[in-house]
């Protein structure tokens, strides 16, 4: 029997982008999910607004999920602050005895009154992205028995953490050791544990991306999570510190066919998709040759027909594999992990 | 009258690259340092141990600098944790009514036992890295009045805070309104002002750097303080999210004479300058086009004759301006400063 029964909170931001954390929750642990708790969506269900979760229902009262014991901060909004409209509902859930797990940037354990609450309750406050990552990189102990693949992307919110799960599942499937190394809030809640790397202070960064790696260098792959992209003008730092401290031998480039500008930065066009992987190869070299091997395209925009066009003008552009992991399955994807494994790890 | 009196603690550390925060107070603020604390060297000078300071005496006691009314920590160890064995130092300090400036990632004010003293003598214990920066990037605002100019480097330690003084200073003289832009500890410890950007959550590190440049964009010239390097294993997330953050219109690259190796990384080779100029212009790209403008060699290992050679060898490599800013001046690299401010701000 599963214990977790979680409600994902996502209060008037309940579609795809802003509930991102939510969806993935949906999608990876679905059986784990009784409902979806938006005052403002009532009687729709999770399928209806995020495109997933079938028939999971959207509530307005805690009491509506009696069997309930986790609530779930849903969205991840940029800078991370939670909604302070949001407070009577996590009051509430405290009340009922509900553990409260959280990604934002502000701690709820912080907020006095939360803490307060959920110790007189005896409920815990889980803050996934908390952390005292105090140690730099050493760039020692790497070895090529177990495959470093990274998901890169073209801009944040892409699907660099679905693509990551997606190929780690299909090697397993394949029968390979496979881990998702999980660098972000959503991922760390999904796999039970990782790394929130962009909210470790900058000069760790790296040290702790090489943490992860290290100690899970007994698989056979590891499929490491990736955050942002280089070229971003927010958050260059985060993605620059998991290429370095992650030294992966091979790349996979994310992007969401359709999307021209920055999420969140109306004024800020893309870079072409060749450029983010010329600069990725480059920067690469520093710590050793890598290239990008194959490309999980995001194509939830596209009807059928639009996202097998896609597909065939990525891979021609490109000259690389190329398919959208949850239209098209990850076969193709995977012959390219695995054909880079026998290279690397004989 | 200058109220400032420095005692700079380096208990035995008083070499240059360990004691670099001690070294440049030295330099930039001469006039308000009584003395060094090394009870390992009592009787030496400021210049025996660290090439710079003149007569500046070492001592084992605070007894022996009566009007110092500052304990200020002159090292930055990696990981930048404070030895234990300095505490007497430091209660001794608090107790004579000294105030106590600390660089380190380790928080002073956060010892209960220093923090009490401190309290209890009513002195105030200053951690320069102690910051709440949670602002993303806005790629707003920067305009072409103002010429930003970032000093990068081939490896943490090599001079960029010397060379982005220097030049500061030297643009000055030549009745400029420049500004240097502290991103790192000693930098803010001399300017009195900056962000201590290592120190920063990685998701807030453009964001900080941004704004620190929008603050001080009515100057004609600011040089931003560079830090570590892009192809840092353990750094390269500070490196990069200082370039994006500040979209430098050009850059100055920093490096010492007769380093192979990465500081504190044996088995680390540095890359060629050649390299690191490439991988700087090509990330820069992706804010708007920078160019290396000039060199600033860190010639400190070379004597007279080496120095000019290499100054020679280097402007004919990379064919651009090269001067060690402390040894030759600052003429040659303002020379082409000037140039570009031509260029940019008409």
């Amino acid at each position: 029997m599963n214990t977790r029964r979680m409600v994902l909170l996502t209060e008037g931001y309940s579609e795809p982008i802003a509930a991102k954390t939510a969806s993935c929750l949906l999608r990876y642990c679905t059986d784990q999910v009784v409902a979806m708790f938006d005052s403002t969506q009532v009687g729709k269900t999770a399928q209806d607004l995020l495109g997933v979760g079938g028939a999971i229902p959207v509530i307005g009262k805690l009491e509506e999920a009696p069997t309930a014991n986790e609530l779930v901060i849903g969205i991840a909004p940029p800078g991370g602050r939670a909604p302070a409209a949001w407070k009577p509902v996590l009051l509430a859930a405290i009340e009922r005895g509900m553990k409260i797990t959280s990604g934002l940037h502000d701690f709820l354990g912080d907020d006095p009154e939360l803490a307060a609450a959920a110790a007189k309750r005896g409920v815990q406050i889980v803050d996934v992205r908390k952390n005292d990552e105090r140690d730099v990189a050493t760039r020692q102990g790497l070895h090529d028995k177990c495959l470093r693949l990274l998901t890169i992307g073209q801009d944040c919110s892409v699907g660099k953490m679905v693509a990551a799960l997606e190929l780690a599942n299909a090697l397993k499937k394949h029968g390979v050791d496979a881990k998702f190394v999980a660098t972000g809030q959503t991922g760390i809640m999904i796999e039970g544990d990782g790394c929130p790397i962009d909210r470790v202070i900058s000069d760790f960064v790296n040290g702790a991306v090489e943490k992860q790696v290290l100690a899970n260098q007994h698989r056979q792959v590891l499929v490491v999570e990736g955050q942002a992209t280089i070229s971003h003008p927010r958050y260059s730092a985060v993605s620059a510190g998991l290429l370095h401290g992650c030294v992966p031998h091979g790349m996979v480039l994310v992007y969401e066919a359709g999307r021209t500008h920055y999420s969140g930065m109306p004024h800020m066009p893309l870079p072409p998709l060749k450029r983010v992987i010329q600069a990725y190869e480059d920067l690469a070299l520093f710590g050793q040759p890598a290239k990008v091997i194959a490309v999980a395209i995001n194509s939830r925009r596209l009807n059928e027909a639009e996202a097998d066009a896609e597909r065939n003008r990525v891979r021609d552009e490109l000259g690389l594999p190329a398919a959208d992991p949850i239209r098209h399955g990850s076969d193709e994807l995977v012959a390219a992990i695995e054909k880079l494994r026998k290279q690397v790890c004989g």
